[in-house]
């Protein structure tokens, strides 16, 4: 059996890629575990060699029915559909988030569904499609009054998903991940970007700026957990859903203070000491339309869990991703 | 200033473009009336003669970019976007519906966008974008789920019509219409068919089908109130609507059988003994997944009004357009 990742090469989609090599199988149409003979790693960027005969790398604009046809043959029947413009950029550059978050989703679902055979397709959405005034606790069945068109082209394809699945041409869900934190590596054009920069750069001896208040309240979920959950979303049946193949993960509520309280506990003084506080009126209003709290039972209900606490979060981090100063 | 109705040979664009000559102005780019000095009835079959100077009638597919340019210049600043395919035979043509309910939508707001002095829009949506498990009352802040293309697509429209809203693309807003009835003509392919056929069958003498459960709940409309309530919604400033330019529409919500007690009122038993009560699992699946009741209350507080009975929305029917027996 095949398995595709779209935005392979990304962190999640790296991280993803390993975590199913090393498990090796995955459901297969009949609900049984299956081999992987083949993961597809596509991103515009080339994903590294991950040294396993397995990965197939392909590079190309996801936007582009050849580039998506190359990737998905009958065979391909797991799709982890990862690959998106962040929502910083899908706001600056409005034309390329429609084409990538929206109009390249659609074409890959019309290619699944041409292709036949009802490949499994889990998609990543975001707590971003939520929006407005929002109650203290944000459900599955709060409604979607996104603030950004990050968050509309995100919720756009959540409804497309669930059509498709609904109409039978795929096995669809679609999964909002809470904001990822800790993410090694650079800060990035997303809103979000600060949520693991705060921890990160002081870490690794760099000062960073926290642009919104220490009050606000995040919706975290760690690297591993988000992992682990878009594979347990992968293995549940379709009808697990019921009519909504729609799920808000499990994930941490906490406050940007907790946050670098957690970090304090972890690290000390003199890391925390490298976080800079400079509000930026852009990224607060973005960040302050996500929910900072999500009733997530319905998605425990079915086995998925989070994180127990931020500092094991960072300690998570330390142990698998920081770059040591 | 320049009017567009797309649907404009239909019935509820014909009834609109009657009012709108009748009226004569509309809320200019400042918000003071302005005088309508054309109305373009756009359809994909011409628009009948309505003997009147300022009416341009033009016929096309209105998923074509040439016939949505030539319908929309810089002076068109009102646009009242109504074409669709109905929920029914979406179901059927998924490929259609995506074409006419979807991407023309997306392609109108590119070209109001395009246009660059932001006009007006109001976008006819319905209140089959809910679905599935519903509480008794439906709220504008009750979460979209649903259960049919046609639901979903105009859904997506209404994500998209906020988003260019937002962004100060358009002044846009979305209404979500409940089931219109009684509608004069012929039935259709609507799911929601028989809700006027019910009533507007009998009464022309005709024996009619009623597919669903006398039990069943409609939220429903009469086509009176829903021009005055299209141009109400054009009429309002954008910052009425907040966050969410998004409204359900007072309604009626009332059962089948309520429904046949008002026909009998008004009509007598033996107009009621042409309904020949039948069920259609088909129908009744996707009219069930509609709302029965919704709380309109926001739109009431900026002025929107519904019908008061059933009764009288017969009487209005029987007046403004039956067929005589």
């Amino acid at each position: 059996m095949k398995v595709l990742i779209t935005g392979g090469a990304g962190f999640l989609g790296q991280r993803l890629a390993r975590k199913l090599l090393e498990r090796g199988i995955l459901a297969g149409p009949d609900g049984k575990p299956q081999p992987i003979s083949q993961l597809v790693l596509l991103d515009v960027a080339a994903a590294p060699d991950m040294g396993d005969a397995r990965v197939c790398v392909h590079t190309g604009d996801i936007s582009q029915r050849d580039v998506l046809e190359a990737a998905i043959d009958s065979d391909t029947y797991a799709i982890f559909h990862l690959a998106a413009i962040v929502s910083g950029q899908a706001e600056a550059d409005f034309e390329l988030g429609m084409r990538i978050n929206f109009d390249a989703s659609r074409l890959l679902l019309d290619i699944c569904r041409a292709r036949g055979h009802r490949p499994r397709v889990v998609f990543a959405s975001s707590v971003a499609v939520y929006g407005g005034t929002l109650p203290d606790v944000v459900g599955d069945d709060t409604a979607l009054n996104p603030q950004s068109s990050y968050g509309t082209q995100k919720a756009m394809t959540e409804l497309m998903v669930c059509d498709y699945a609904r109409r039978g041409f795929i096995e669809g869900r679609a999964v909002r991940l809470p904001t990822i934190s800790v993410r090694p590596g650079r800060p990035n054009a997303a809103a979000s970007s600060f949520a693991s920069g705060i921890v990160r750069e002081p870490l690794a001896g760099v000062e960073t700026i926290c642009p919104v208040e220490p009050r606000t309240r995040l919706w975290l979920l760690s690297p591993r957990a988000a992992i682990d959950a878009l594979i347990g979303v992968y293995e549940l049946e379709q009808r697990a859903f019921g009519d909504r193949p729609v799920l808000n993960l499990p994930g941490l509520s906490v406050s940007v203070e907790e946050m670098v309280d957690a970090l304090r506990e972890v690290a000390g003084d003199a890391i925390v000491s490298r976080i800079i506080w400079r509000r930026d009126e852009r990224i607060e209003r973005i960040v302050a339309s996500w929910p900072g709290r999500c009733d997530a039972s319905r998605a425990e209900s079915l086995g998925l869990r989070g994180d127990r606490t931020f500092a094991d979060v960072i300690r998570a981090y330390l142990h698998d991703d920081a770059r040591r100063v």
